[in-house]
């Protein structure tokens, strides 16, 4: 969908490929209706635009005089580079200047920076990182959290699953989407101390919620949601890109190793590229990080020109469908609805800045 | 290898295609060397047995009265069913009358059975499932655990530490096996509260220790041995089948498309199947249940013959080379070297029965 309203701020120094692939991203976005804000080192930035010999009308340049590198503590940096590109990118869609931020960049400083400029919503314990997995049959399922808290209380869990479903509907435009809990066993009585005391909260839940899901489930479409916490999640997303990666190679090798099967790689490359494609976490581009006001979402640090333009249609498309404000609605009936005390009144923590 | 002298119990009616499966595999198992007690319902199985129309002078059946469904409460049916073909078999091993048990039946009765009946070895705080991984380069990886200890602490991944290195060098003849700790990143703060501090520990103990991996190590070589939990561990098992089915079943689909893709997929056929065999975890059989006085080998309920086949073998093997017997004298020593105390007496818990 075309968003020509939406202005998007680009950490364009995060990446491993900054500002090649940032800018080049941003100028792909652009003619595809998104104005882009890139924020970083003004002058290398405006030198990589003059690279490409575009001059974009819906592309800018905000500068930034420092940069968060990827082997930086997160919590250090964010406290002592108040002029990085990730903090001036966020601050732009605070001070309304831009509607969503996206950045490629160290996944702790993007995320503590967000929750510190942007401030978590009201109703919401911890944000989380919310992946979508390709699944059989063209389906997608979103899995969340994949990576913001490592250890979490049932009740954040429940909290992810409103998320989690608020996505699924807004974004994967599914009506009643089914909620799985990830563990180890489908019975309610398996999984650990956190599964199953959150599986009892998830049941208990106006929610679609099918009960537990296994590892298996990531893939074969039974759930449009799997919640788990973001230990459980980032083992599970790099485990996938890890198989699938692996496939891919011993594929390669085995079909070149004769003449008949050179021939038939040869023939049947086209179909071979398709399933690629459905596997590449390049297609979706990034993982939002869900429960903090506004739209924030991260990119592998080693994503391509295609990642970063995807992801920079998708957080203009979360920030026309206000996702942000659909999930504190939600979760502030959650609460009405289960706890039968009032929501939590919507007070706006003080910026550090 | 041979293994003639050695004798393997079966639990005959516990996967989900028992006994018929069993008794197949078994009868491949003997052909191959092994001697099997075929354990379960003696009319049933005599009644199989006379279906394949063969009486392997190297396979007897042992009379049990009852069976654990798969949907049974583990503790439940370990104590009320003391006939049961698991806890016959098992008790087959605790008297000498076979060196290992395989069972492909309910993992949580095999294994309460297991603590049970034969017990923990004097060393060992809590026994733990181990899975072989294929790896790129025709290597193989142990995970360990892969479900046994949905909550775990420090001390006991230490322990699973030392168990998965005795398997790599028993087993997969790896000199000096590399050790990696499963998390969320590389530096020894990524992770959560139980790697962080496994990981100090892990570090401080006489190992080949190389850190922290990620879940895209299970599959590229980086190291020979994975610790994790049980919980991360069993998600990370269940994700790889899942996988690797799903993308079969999309090359399935996509090279069955076209015409071209048609001829490319007969012609490629063997190298196709060549990956399949290198990614299915029939190859390996079962999972040991390490830590317990004794072997005992837990295979998946749907195994097919072959997989019971090498599950049998592979018993056979650990058997033959007393891995039980290696892990309690590591983990004495261990406990020597590192904590400045003797090593645990070795005493004998007493049996319940």
């Amino acid at each position: 969908m075309a968003s020509h309203s939406i202005t998007i701020a680009v950490d364009a120094m995060g990446g491993d490929h900054a500002p090649q692939r940032e800018v080049e991203g941003a100028l792909l976005a652009a003619e595809q209706g998104v104005r882009v804000l890139l924020v970083g080192n003004e002058e290398l930035l405006r030198a990589e635009l003059r690279r490409h010999a575009q001059n974009h009308p819906a592309v800018d340049i905000v500068h930034a005089s420092e940069v968060v590198a990827m082997a930086d503590a997160a919590a250090r940096a964010v406290r002592q580079k108040r002029d990085s590109s990730i903090r001036v990118a966020t601050r732009l869609v605070r001070d309304g200047k831009a509607q969503g931020v996206v950045s490629a960049g160290n996944t702790g400083a993007v995320m503590a920076t967000a929750k510190i400029v942007l401030g978590t919503l009201p109703s919401v314990d911890r944000p989380a990182l919310a992946a979508v997995f390709p699944a059989l049959g063209g389906k997608k399922v979103v899995m969340i959290d994949v990576g913001a808290n490592v250890d979490c209380k049932p009740e954040q869990l429940v909290q992810f699953a409103v998320m989690g479903e608020t996505y699924a509907r807004l974004m994967l435009h599914v009506k009643n989407p089914r909620i799985g809990l990830l563990s180890i066993g489908s019975e309610e009585f398996k999984g650990n101390e956190l599964t199953r005391e959150a599986h009892r909260r998830l049941q208990n839940a106006r929610m679609n919620f099918v009960g537990n899901v296994e590892g298996r489930d990531l893939y074969n479409g039974k759930v449009d949601v799997i919640v788990c916490d973001g230990f459980t999640g980032n083992v599970a997303l790099k485990i996938s890109e890890g198989l699938a990666d692996t496939i891919k190679h011993l594929m390669q090798e085995a079909l070149s190793s004769t003449i008949a099967s050179k021939v038939g790689y040869a023939l049947s490359r086209q179909a071979l590229a398709e399933i690629s494609k459905q596997m590449d976490y390049a297609e979706t581009g990034g993982a939002p990080l869900l429960g903090v006001k506004g739209i924030c979402t991260i990119c592998h640090g080693s994503s391509n020109v295609h990642a970063i333009k995807n992801a920079i249609r998708l957080t203009a498309e979360f920030a026309a469908r206000h996702i942000d404000e659909k999930i504190d609605s939600e979760l502030s009936g959650l609460a009405t609805k289960e706890q039968g005390h009032l929501p939590a009144e919507a007070f706006t923590e003080h910026s550090d800045e």
